[in-house]
């Protein structure tokens, strides 16, 4: 167990919410290594907080204590869990916010947290961040067991959430995919990955790092790509590449690409060959 | 003396101020453990924080050093106190932030910072955050005594807040609290506390727990409650309970109450008997 | 070297980005101590990012790692820089982010990061923050030489902005400078300075502290000061001082004088003697 624990929730940072949490966990645990990962996912957005731990978690040590609260049903009958995945621990409501740790090559174990001699007391109806999350986070920290939290659970018996994947159209070598995600500087990130490309273009080996070998449509405009990097068109310029985190992303040399291209999360974009007009500017 | 330093101000976190105070603090006490509760204190708005504070702190260890800059009169008369209440020592301007801490159960000290040897020099005329407060906290997590600031100071000499309190009409069986916080899922707080409720329904004893006993009207609508968790009324409905910080609050179940009604901060809520029509739906 | 490590970027907090960062950062030396300066650059804002790290950085402990990325070219051409300046350390990319830092009075050494084994494998096109700045944060925290990141540069390589500068009249006993920067309370910090308003007035010996020398016109609104502090006019009237950064700084007491003067960054402003009808209410 690392000492660091990372906190990742939908409280924002206006209110005591986020500071109390790291108070109780540091009154007992004051070795705790706290990182706020984010606290402005969208107030009650499960989907969102999943694909953000998910994206994350590996780029902190083994060991590293994840604690995810975005929890509208707080208070009510869902179950708080501890799943360790990938070598690392996730302390979450059972509500599909652990859904891509909950993969069979990387999930390890699961408990239901049932150690109430923990939580604080009296344990409120509406903040179990505070009342029961971190203290447990502080008990790990402390090397507590995970299986001392309480009752081992099935991957089966947990939550996951359905996952919008791309629909392929091999026929057509076309793709339609989806934009999942707009980031601060409006780029666009897509739910198409490199497996998907791959995937589509069976012919194109080795084609990251290669330049202009398939285009992206998104509204009524067609973007020649891939880019290798933002500053590879002229500023202003859209283009598409490979983001950090593997997936397809439309973006905007130094620009906002979704405010360009007047589009929100769940548009459409469709993946396909080259018009007969472009030639190929790489070095393929 | 903890070495944990928190800070709240209505800094923002846009500009340099706050990562500053921190480098003073780490500069001077290295050792020291600090923690965000909370920058967006809306611009000069003393009361929110300290209400803010007053919710929060208990939630640290004991003789935690709490800072608290929300400052409009920086640079002029007002005084800047170290109190020392309820086992943590309070640094802030005196201006009314500090108001619940001066309760006379919680009180135990009050000292004028005037140890103008710790002051950066020199001291700005708009940024005591940086000149002052960060400095004397470093010196209080280096292990100087309170009384080392400066002299003492009367309970009765430094600034209180007047508090809104609901009014009760007891022939009526009702009482007018006011909604004085919107959270970031559009939770309405009010001042009304179970100590208020209480008070209302003499004849409920252990009331909390049970349901549906008794409503709230706020602007046109009636809620009929309490509830025992967000997820007691379907999606989308509105309910009340008793939150975190021990106040009646008014949510919508997976969605924003604040939207749903159209109030805002200041609004009027009248807490009364169940109507005629309704049917106690509790275990009461 | 400090263990602190400041990180100054316009990635925002709503994403994993500055969490990923730190996660990697503490993988590699746990013993960092990381600040967080301000993540709210405006996106791809070199200059703002410029004047931020050069008003904040002296307030840490020399030695201390201060980690600027503001990066449109991420992924392309431009070096990624290592500069030792005022006894601090910067790592940045060389696109202006350090133009202060390499003012000759200031500048020690400075090398290009070339040092590839440390970063993260396979680096991506679009965060290098994850795949470059943060392992080599880390490393120079873990007492890496900054010899030891590549090749020495000099200080004319780098790439420096050019700053907009108050433009004098001295005949007329006036000068014209730009508001360039409004905080979160509506001040309107502009680039005229201490030594500015020396230079232009130099009758006046030790100004600072005295009250109502000159006036200050934005828009069609004559102000006359300097104050010594916001609280020196009426709740809501207009003032202006020398603010935390040196700067001549235009305030409402208590409001927001970028509301009231309807005003944006870019504005000029004049300063210039005392109109005729106003007497001196100073001490001189």
């Amino acid at each position: 167990m690392s000492r660091i624990i990372t906190l990742t929730t939908d409280f924002g940072t206006h209110d005591e919410y986020v500071g109390v949490m790291k108070g109780v966990i540091l009154g007992r645990a004051p070795q705790a290594l706290l990182v706020d990962i984010s606290h402005h996912i969208r107030a009650h957005d499960i989907r969102q907080a999943a694909a953000l731990i998910a994206a994350g978690y590996s780029f902190f040590p083994a060991g590293t204590i994840h604690v995810v609260v975005v929890d509208p049903g707080v208070g009510g009958g869902r179950k708080i869990i501890l799943v360790t995945s990938g070598g690392h621990h996730f302390l979450a409501p059972d509500n599909g916010l652990l859904t891509q740790l909950l993969a069979p090559d990387l999930f390890q174990s699961a408990f239901e947290v049932e150690c109430e001699e923990l939580f604080l007391k009296p344990v409120s109806r509406t903040f179990h961040g505070r009342d029961i999350f971190a203290p447990v986070a502080a008990a790990l920290a402390n090397a507590m067991k995970p299986e001392d939290v309480g009752r081992s659970l099935n991957r089966q018996e947990l939550v996951t959430l359905t996952r919008s994947e791309p629909v392929f159209d091999l026929e057509q070598n076309c793709l339609t995919g989806t934009i999942t995600r707009i980031d601060r500087f409006g780029n666009l990130a897509t739910n198409v990955t490199v497996d998907h490309i791959s995937r589509l273009f069976p012919d194109l080996c080795h084609w990251e790092g290669r330049l202009n070998l398939f285009c992206v449509i998104v509204k009524a405009t067609t973007i020649i790509g891939p880019s290798s990097s933002y500053d590879q068109v002229q500023a202003g310029e859209l283009l598409f590449l490979i983001n950090s985190r593997g997936e397809l992303e439309i973006a905007a040399n130094r620009d906002n690409a979704a405010e360009s291209l007047s589009v929100s999360v769940g548009e459409h974009i469709l993946v396909t060959t080259l018009p007969d007009s472009a030639t190929r500017k790489g070095v393929c």
